[in-house]
């Protein structure tokens, strides 16, 4: 007689439909997500309410993604996923500066600036100085290193998110460091900010007894040719959502000072980006 | 030094978020869920080109998702996690028949038909008999179950999904037991469909070397008062998908005979339905 579904073969009854000659990565992560969905299943007894309740929460959120909004990136954030991932494939030896996510808010194209000048272009927010060097591991600085860095404004809002309101590439900026490594520019310090919470993922968060909110940070992607790309930010040590940043990007290694001084600007931020040589992945 | 999200304590720092004063079966539902769902992204190193196609995926099911579509049904079904989510809630004593998927073709309200009468409305298809009992575990009749059956039609659809062809509530019916618990009815000998494929559902299943087809069934919906509620269907014993019922509905008990015979019509299947007392969930 064959065997059919059954509770306790439940995983092997899916995993053995698979065909013959399929690549052989997707059967491996197929494999492994059908097991860790049915033992989440069975380890909890989910109920068919509860199953109709999945369904209509993973219905709505795919209903809210749109060109400017993806909720099911929210999702992921929110359960520490997008954060898991980018953990497991940068694993990165000590001493070099660590990755954490990229967020929904980077634009390819902003302008390359030169060393010094301001990417705050409405004038508004407290000004801050942000200034380091981008080193490799035995400290010596690389040059012709891209800094690509981008923050919110002063109200919590990339410019994507509020795309009539000019000036145009408002906090962000690319950055080319000469040979002493060094870089400098003028920005604004960034401020805490909800991620849109009127979705799906808001009511989860809200039922969780979570916030929104995600600490003020400061976002860099950072490429040298013969490095390992790095995408991080900085946080601003001060922030009360420090410690229950929304998405669990904050890493104590990228929590960077901000200091107040007098001239000429209010603020000052040094850090400095290690970067690890491509040979280096694990 | 507060501890921070990290690889190997992603889980700890993501569950450890929840607020106090929550629902407690939702910390216990969303803990585990947290717990697999990292384990997978683990157990497998998901890349972050890989996680980018899961977001893809789930969006476009999402935006699949309308009145008469349901992706995510289709995902759960095609991952076996239906059938385990109805196994799990529906564990039957020995000789109670069992249940299966109750599927998205359902609708309220079918005509109230005379034993023996004809739910083929439209003519076509070859004619059956659906002839037996509705008992309970000790075989004795049951008076005033309420048996809400449908199938698909000659061509493999049910009715719902032409909603444009006459007549309404073709194969479809609901009959009540006597006293002596015995039901008949005249139907059609169904015949195998495959689920909706051209969506995400139906990439997937091509990606994994697996056909969309559903085995040759008959749905029963079987109600009566001190009993549990039975969703089930009877399948067609030949039919060359019942190995392979790509969501997985088939059990052995479940398959019924279908003999031919002359006289008045051209097929026969006789199926016993036992129910299970309430007082009997397990």
């Amino acid at each position: 007689m064959p065997e059919y579904f059954s509770e306790e073969r439940s995983v092997e009854a899916v995993n053995s439909r698979m065909g013959q000659g399929i690549d052989p990565r997707l059967a491996e992560v197929m494999a492994s997500l059908v097991k860790h969905l049915h033992a989440f299943a069975k380890d909890i007894s989910l109920t068919q309410e509860e199953w109709e309740l999945v369904i209509g929460f993973l219905t709505r959120t795919g209903h809210l993604c749109h060109d400017e909004r993806q909720e099911f990136i929210l999702l992921s954030d929110t359960l520490g996923l997008s954060m898991l991932v980018d953990a497991i494939n940068n694993r990165r030896p000590t001493g070099a500066t660590e990755n954490t996510v990229f967020g929904p808010f980077h634009v390819e194209g902003a302008p390359v600036r030169q060393m010094g000048e301001n990417i705050s272009l409405d004038g508004k927010g407290e000004s801050c100085l942000f200034i380091g060097r981008v080193l490799d591991l035995d400290g010596n600085p690389i040059e012709g290193a891209r800094i690509d860095v981008w923050s919110d404004n002063s109200d919590g809002f990339y410019d994507v998110q509020q795309p009539d309101i000019q000036p145009k590439w408002n906090n962000r900026g690319i950055f080319i460091t000469g040979a002493d490594g060094t870089y400098s520019f003028v920005g604004i310090k960034p401020v805490s900010y909800p991620i849109p919470d009127d979705g799906p993922v808001g009511q989860m968060l809200t039922s969780l007894g979570r916030h929104p909110y995600r600490p003020a940070h400061t976002h860099y992607l950072i490429t040298a040719s013969g490095y390992q790309k790095l995408v991080t930010h900085t946080f601003v040590g001060d922030d009360p959502y420090l410690q229950s940043d929304t998405v669990f990007g904050v890493k104590s290694s990228l929590i960077a000072p901000f200091e107040r001084v007098d001239h000429p600007t209010i603020w000052r931020s040094d850090f400095d980006f290690v970067l690890t040589p491509v040979e280096n992945r694990q």
